[in-house]
């Protein structure tokens, strides 16, 4: 077991991807004191948002020309970098890779990344058993292709970032290979339309990159349909015209209000953007409410509306005559391409995978944090984003790379390991109990409170009020679970974070406004915020208490 | 004085032009028994519906790849003859415009229609004092331009299917001709966005066509500007994700609700689908009620968060140097294109300016019923289409077909001329009253149902009501104003009508539903729809009283 020590050198630490898990860990490492070391497959930073027109040197995932973030910039950040004011409410990808350029350049991480260098292997060190060191195996990737030369260097610990979307999947359907003679594309490999120009088109999936490349395709298709299992509801990144719909990420929502009336409350907004019903999309009374799909989508309504896609039921088979029969009887015919929008699978192929799990052949990963393997006698090797969330992931990878630098450094000690092993059970049983399987997807703001408090940097509105600061007590309490919450307490606070928080919904919303208009008076919404912000707030404490008592 | 007469013989009408107005014409004449011969310059029918890739040969407005209409399916159809219950509840124009062709096939059209030939001269036959007959020369259309052929051929009457939309109408920007180097564009001239790909553009308008246009060119363009002088508000197709906007357009709200008092709902409505203080689109307060503008689009909100759209100011100045100064002193710099959504001018040259109107110089127009010159001794030429209205344009130019070609066959007689002063100059009064200007812009249901009492076609609810039919009764004043309510009462009714007007909400909203979804019981909304129908029309009728009561 490793014993509690004093710093006694700056530790090596080797960050495995620089996307924006490595990128935050980096940044989390210097923080720390460490001496960070991440290795980049490609030839620059961004990982799953780093676009190259040619198929990438280091291979991964393509991201899709029209991809529009679906977290707003006010909660797609890092917690103390806050997107400029000028940037829209949703970014464009190339406008967050250009932001992740900015964070890099910002916090100089750039000289510690070594790029087209891809990560072969991470195994125990000879001494791992008294130093917890562990060798990193590397190859230089040059054009298109990795060289045979290898280098093994050692670290004191390791962060892997490589997070979920590593290796495409794709459900079998019958027929699909042995008869089915249309093309079968995953988009993971989708660019853009062209391809598709007066083509029958069927995406699978019922996730917003479904959704995204249904719409996508439709203008340009003969006609683009929608294939969705379970169904799925859909809304708006915008909600009532003005405000991003992660602003409803809020702790008081988390924690004072039952899940049922929230999903209940979500379903209401939903099926008000588009009714679940008539579009066919609604998901099947089969189906527990944990399991419910919500689709972030602003176009799907209208290519609905409008005839250019149609939702169908889930494909039963594929057949040589270019035809796919449906679970409800349906046949669509002469369809020349399926497109799997089907999500990823784990690729943890870098490391035994014995160290994430004691059932290594199964989806099960026992991860204290979903960060630190439970099997491990020492603190040295971490995973960020091994998990999926409803809500924005920058931050969230933003707390497990801090954590895992502080633990690192030795400037924090997790809990005994029958506590973390608790833990883990914990979580892997709700899990099961919410999606029916280990899928790792939690409530953004549940996981990243709860890796907050690992690590004290976890605001509590009740200290505010202690301290006299109502107006931040109820920013923390009723306003948008914003990532610069996360700077206000603990190890490595920001300054900024104040302003950033009361800025965040004026620079944000206001983002759009180029044209000058007036306002009656009385009736501003908005302007500086904060007198809307307050008003808000109590209307929201009372009708809570009104909920409360009514119920 | 043409005096009232017995037919006596088959009476030839000329109908120039053929799009939905010559259309809806040819059939009126039939259905009067009078003999249309309809010219139109383009090789096939649909006016400004009709698309080719290359530029027509007849000329005229260009319709865009991506336009869709903004009116229902339910709504946008002729009187007897509804959409296809598998279209979708809006149509991409090749589907509206495959929908005339079936109309045109059904009720054997095309046999009346001469393609390829312009109408170059309508005047007044040599007998025109008493016959009222009318000559009209034409010529051949070949190969992009017209021949020196002319052909002059007399007829009993003419019906004008020129409509509004016939010059495109740019305003005068200070600098545009001496100064600015970039490309002026007009919609009418907007194919697709191709020629936009990483260009600076400035859509300039506040109607649909510039959404459309600002949306179509958003995404491929470096940066749109859609520059607005009054600014507007939007509104989506589908209001709660569900119904067609334009079924709000009820008998019940036009003479029932204060004018005002649905101007605030809509703005209501409108302000939570895009809020236009954020997105800087409101409406100046300078702007009476009366002339703010609502644009019908579904995807403003995403283009304009997302940054790929900002609405500026209006432009005051053109530049050299490719700049843009804006009224609010915003400038604008590097503009390569400027494209104008700003609507059409008149354009009578075929007939004499002064059978029009006693200022022939000026906007201003004396038709009676919009249909009929005053100036006219004989009720035989008459303009369709010469109007604009916030609602379906081909019920409303199919009303003034049959009240034309009712006219013209002499089973209608038109009152008197004082009393067609009276109403002339009541319609121009209000128009300057509403819009400052003599615009023809209506009440889409007004201006339909004033043509409608006329013709003796416009339904009655308390007719209804009498003869113990309730739930027609409530379908006329509460439900929404399909054009198939001209089908119940007066000549040439139709016996689909009442089938059509109770399935119109299940085959509008329903079409868009191909994936079969289970429904709670207890909860069908639509399905068969009477139930729900009459539900709704109930508590509308109660919650008016209520209103009235409160007021």
């Amino acid at each position: 077991m490793e014993e509690w020590q004093p710093k006694q050198y700056v530790r090596r630490v080797a960050v495995v991807g620089c996307g924006v898990a490595g990128l935050t860990a980096i940044k989390a490492c210097l923080e720390e004191g460490l001496e960070p070391h991440c290795f980049e497959m490609n030839s620059d930073i961004g990982g799953v948002w780093y676009t190259s027109d040619s198929p990438k040197p280091g291979g991964g995932p393509q991201m899709y020309d029209s991809l529009i973030t679906n977290i707003s910039k006010a909660m797609m950040c890092f917690s103390d970098f806050p997107c400029p004011p000028h940037y829209p409410p949703f970014l464009p990808h190339k406008l967050f890779q250009q932001y992740l350029h900015s964070y890099a350049q910002h916090f100089e991480l750039q000289k510690h990344i070594t790029f087209n260098t891809k990560v072969l292997e991470v195994a125990k060190a000879e001494d791992y058993i008294t130093s917890g060191r562990w060798t990193v195996t590397t190859t230089k990737v040059q054009a298109d292709k990795q060289t045979e030369e290898k280098t093994t260097s050692e670290f004191d610990a390791v962060i892997l970032c490589q997070g979920f979307y590593r290796v495409p999947h794709s459900p079998h359907v019958p027929g699909m290979k042995e008869e089915f003679k249309g093309k079968i594309h995953h988009v993971d490999s989708y660019k853009n339309p062209q391809d598709f120009r007066d083509r029958t088109v069927i995406v699978v999936g019922s996730a917003s990159s479904a959704g995204d490349v249904a719409c996508d395709t439709a203008p340009v298709a003969k006609q683009v349909y929608l294939s969705v299992h379970h169904g799925a509801y859909t809304i708006s990144r915008l909600v009532n015209g003005r405000t991003p719909w992660d602003f409803l990420l809020r702790r008081v929502t988390l924690n004072y209000v039952p899940r049922s009336l929230a999903h209940r409350v979500m379903v209401a907004k939903a099926s008000k953007w588009l009714d679940p019903v008539s579009s066919g999309l609604k998901p099947k009374p089969s189906q527990p409410r944990s399991q419910n799909n919500f689709i972030v989508n602003d176009q799907l309504p209208f290519k609905i509306m409008t005839g250019q896609l149609k939702v169908v039921a889930h494909i039963e088979k594929l057949t040589g005559n270019a035809e796919a029969h449906l679970e409800d009887g349906t046949v669509l015919r002469e369809i020349d391409d399926i497109i799997f929008a089907t999500g990823y699978k784990h690729d943890f192929s870098v490391i035994d995978p014995s160290f994430l799990s004691s059932e290594p052949e199964s989806e099960k990963l026992e991860l204290y944090k979903m960060t630190f393997p439970l099997s491990l006698p020492h603190d040295t090797l971490t995973l960020l984003g091994c998990l999926r969330a409803n809500g924005p992931i920058p931050p969230l990878l933003e707390n497990q790379a801090r954590l895992a630098a502080r633990v690192i450094s030795r400037k924090h000690k997790l809990p005994e390991r029958s506590m973390r092993r608790h833990d883990v059970d914990l979580i892997n049983s709700q899990q099961l109990e919410r999606h029916g399987c280990l899928k790792y997807a939690f409530q953004y703001l549940d996981i990243a409170d709860n890796i907050a408090t690992e690590l004290g940097i976890k605001p509590n509105w009740w200290h505010f009020c202690l301290q006299g600061d109502v107006k931040m007590a109820l920013a923390v309490l009723l306003g948008p679970a914003h990532p610069f919450h996360y700077r206000l307490v603990g190890p490595h606070t920001w300054d900024g974070a104040r302003d950033a928080i009361f800025s965040a919904y004026r620079e944000t919303v206001f983002a759009t406004q180029h044209r000058k208009v007036a306002i009656e008076e009385g009736k501003e919404r908005g302007g500086s915020g904060e007198l809307r912000w307050l008003l808000w707030m109590v209307l929201s404490l009372l009708g809570l208490c009104l909920a409360w008592l009514c119920l």
